[in-house]
């Protein structure tokens, strides 16, 4: 019963077998590798972007970090929800490898931020010429850390409010995947048809041993961008060992089949959940996270069951609230575990 | 017939064996995996060093530039050799994660700073106050851009006048089972008895597909190091992968054996050039990387072979040079047969 | 009639005067001048602060940021005041300083962070291990941006919570003698007493053409902060001219009187606009700024009169909001006169 | 007898009464006085660049910092001379300012790079790929720290083999006047027309209590310079005092007036050392500054005859080495004092 993260699973024997397959013999480093133009292929045509420029790197926090430091400069507000994971979740890389861009909060429920707060955020900030950080670009999540699914036209109604500011949007997509599933729409609709401009498209949350990819939909920043990669020692000798993961994500939609996977043991704990009268969920469940809060005495239970989770803080009234996420190795007995632990 | 870099090469089959174990199951993420415990263990013993703070990376070059930004403060000159990886190699990485330490450049023959040059460009750096930058650290490779290695008296003849200023004292150890095999020494003679205080101790180019950990021998380092680390997106939620890795490397010696085989096969092809009337060894072969120049002629018998290597500019007087870097995984036939072609 | 700003002011005839006598002759350069050894005595005399390190900089913005930049890591939380000058007016000086800090903002009515609020958000920062920022430093500004005072007894209830994480406490005293002619208290009791370690000393809003001291109580900042403000570009060849202006400031009390007459000046305008019918204060008017709202109308007069202040943006109700401060060279003319255009 | 550096001279009256009589009423802040605007035409003029940007800073090292910023990415190379203040006096403000960039130096006499040099530089620098620092640009000082001047054919010279690379050039003209006096060209020959892109344009070593002015020929760099300059704490409140000064610097020549006396007094000094026996000139004298040895003895009998200067570390051979630098205030009995010390 492993819900701490979706991070704590392994990966799919298909990943490892390309690993296996990628040690043989000898191929170029940095990126030169057979592989990557594979991979390149792939990515361009799943998003239906012929043009994008692709790049592999081992970490989410770092694909974020330098699609924001390649898209604003140093005197840029990066906006972002409340709880975005750049805000809460990266020790301050986006303002790392930025050299210092400021991330402005914008509210909003559910992990969602609002058109009308955003709206109001970009209004309130940059308005005082040079004394104050620039409007720099919009960085969305999804799916966010709430669990939830923005749709295309969400996304939409977001990034034309910070494109009449001419700001690029960057999309957070370590659970890509997941999102897409849950929306059905296309690569392509979830991102550059709704204004997005970068993907961090994940991979190390669905079942890579460590790979993301950062997709630029306007290749003129190509350059710049390997080079701060190289610079943050962030481009592998070896790096043929990240295209064969990516490169075997993608064959043959593996990467849908595993978020389908996570995606409905979420719904399965969430709807469970829902359906205890000693719980509640305190986000919807919309791919593979659950946001809950329970009567007190279920974290004893479910602790003592062996479930692992995390325990947020309790509401005022005393109820106890977790998260609990999903991977593509959750199984329905690990599911139907936990909600037999919580029921008690 | 690769000899382009130590990283063309794949990994051994006890690396990927132990990728395969760590895999099994759920595991904690951010370096709290089981394994790492284990890594520590192994290296503190190794290094005879049982309070040492170790940390995983995946690149030499972050290894490096996190070292050097733990080490020294932004206004810190870093004295390291004119060649030296951290110069030439990294795109600025020291600079940049330091927030913009200055990389002062030693000279020495062979690639190896000498004692004098050092003393004498400590000397005059560092000399004008608040004006110039101050002093910061050394930065010693070993194997050196060269090909050769420092004795443990060469390096403590160096970082005795770093340490004459209160200095500390880093050793980028991307080759670093190279040199110890070459020198026969222990690991503690190489580093802490020679005055080292802080390692990047390296594994890829010797094996792993893209693992490297830093050593602090002064635990007081360690929670700077972590946060540098997460910030700087390359602490892995998937870590396991990591330690998998170097877990493997260090058992049965593992990681000496793949370097002797990858030196005795650079030893094998030094010799063999030296032998030749129409070829010269440009530095003296003291482990696995050779260089050498020969008569006008070589590089296109080579090429036509399929010999892939470094061809360095050509000397004034017409001469071809290259550099070629023999692994673990080199053979006796690569070498030879290279040879044969090079003779032509 | 010009209220836009307190250094829309020039200087008084007291400091071109010694402006003049410093540019006798030849002087040390560098912060080696005579006059810096007298500034250095009075400082620490006025705040009782015997080892106190004491630097002259030439503007508020760069006092704080390399203020901000000494006592906290990269990885900080900055936890300021919303509205505080480091967030909004500095274009992101801190961070660029301070290598990427993260500037967490801290709520409360009338540009005052209430203790609670502190207290809740030191809570919610720096509480998830490596993964997000650490807590860095307090930061508190008196006078306030909404032009209020802090109590030295509200002042030590806010560093009492930053100082139970061991945070070090900076004062933005860009508007240092207006506040303290309004408390009537010692500048000790106003900092070190209170728990502050560190006080961006304004000058120039009060009477200097460009002079702030940076004050650390504790001199192990000393060598570092000379080392980050020479590498900024903020230490003068010709210091003299600086130290001249802080020690004429300093002299007989000048700045204490330039504050009263300031002050006073903006207690008049204050309780001038409470008295009209038409108009209300939307701040307490505690120091030499005030902050109001009127009725429609009240600008056209005001302007066509020739008055200069901030047009704020007006509130949703249509009411017209402004801010007006007050200088040491503001005259009862200029307040009746601007009272009476807006009476009308 | 004040040799050390002109900088230890305070200002001509002019420059005073300007700043008495700026200091007169009310002016807008923050770089909208109106004397500004009378600088910026008058610079355009100047230098016949009626569409440069011009900007005000306070001292050196930052018009520099800045202007290179502005000019090149973190992973450029600066190329300048071994001995540039940039490199050497800087406290490595041009790697804080740019975030890290790489300094690379050229060698040449007399502070001078020469073409060849640069050329060799240039060609080994950027020329792998990812892997190392990439071209940046150019800065060339003028008069150059051994007190020599470049002609603009030899600045056109040097700025062309950067061209050859599309790199910006910048002149760092902190004795700007000096050098101009002793060229006697045009200020748009000796920039502009010589391929330069951006000046620091010093005042504060010629006269001035602390102005540069910064001037970019192509003005698509001036927004970004404006934040960069406000995000540093250098955009002044009461910028007028700035404005002032400068306005009076170039109003009738004064700056001209002021380099030709300092130049004058270089001279006199210069050749009057060289004139002695025991003495020897080390660098030419071009302007003000003279660099000279001396047989032993020359200290002793100087610093007890109350001269002030730089006393170098001594020659191999035991002669002592000095720098003076004679500025707009020394006399021509200060010179012939000093000669007469000297003399013995």
């Amino acid at each position: 019963m492993f819900f701490a993260s979706d991070n704590t699973s392994g990966a799919p024997p298909e990943i490892m077998a390309a690993l296996l397959n990628a040690n043989e013999g000898y191929d170029r480093s940095y990126g030169n590798d057979r592989l990557m133009a594979d991979v390149t292929a792939r990515i361009r045509h799943i998003f239906e972007a012929p043009e994008a420029a692709i790049y592999l790197v081992a970490t989410g926090t770092v694909a974020n970090a330098l699609a924001i430091a390649t898209l604003t400069p140093p005197w840029g507000a990066v906006f972002c929800h409340r709880h975005a994971h750049i805000e809460m979740d990266e020790c301050g890389a986006p303002e790392f490898y930025s050299a210092g861009a400021k991330l402005v909060l914008v509210d909003g429920p559910h992990g969602k931020m609002t058109p009308d707060a955003l709206a109001q955020t970009l209004a309130t900030t940059g308005a005082s010429g040079v004394h104050g950080v620039q409007r720099g670009m919009l960085s969305i999540t999804n799916v966010t850390e709430a669990g939830t699914v923005y749709t295309p036209a969400e996304i939409a109604s977001l990034t034309k409010r910070a494109k009449a500011h001419n700001l690029p949007c960057h999309l957070d997509g370590a659970r890509f995947a997941n999102a897409l599933v849950t929306l059905g729409c296309t690569p392509a609709e979830m991102t550059w048809k709704s204004g997005i401009d970068a993907v961090s498209f994940g991979g190390t949350k669905n079942g890579l041993l460590g790979v993301e990819a950062v997709i630029f939909f306007d290749p003129a920043h190509a350059w710049e961008f390997e080079l701060r990669r190289k610079r943050a020692g962030h481009l592998f000798s070896k790096h043929r060992f990240l295209s064969a993961q990516m490169a075997a994500y993608l064959e043959n939609d593996l990467w849908l089949t595993l978020a389908t996977r996570a995606n409905a043991m979420g719904q399965r704990l969430g709807q469970g959940i829902a359906a205890l009268n000693s719980a509640a969920l305190t986000h919807p469940t919309q791919a593979n996270m659950v946001f809950a809060n329970w009567e007190r005495g279920g974290h004893a239970r479910l602790q003592s069951a062996g479930a692992i989770y995390y325990d947020l803080r309790p509401q005022p009234d005393g109820r106890e609230t977790a998260r609990m996420v999903a991977s593509w190795s959750t199984t329905e007995a690990d599911v139907d575990q936990f909600l037999t632990a919580l029921r008690g």
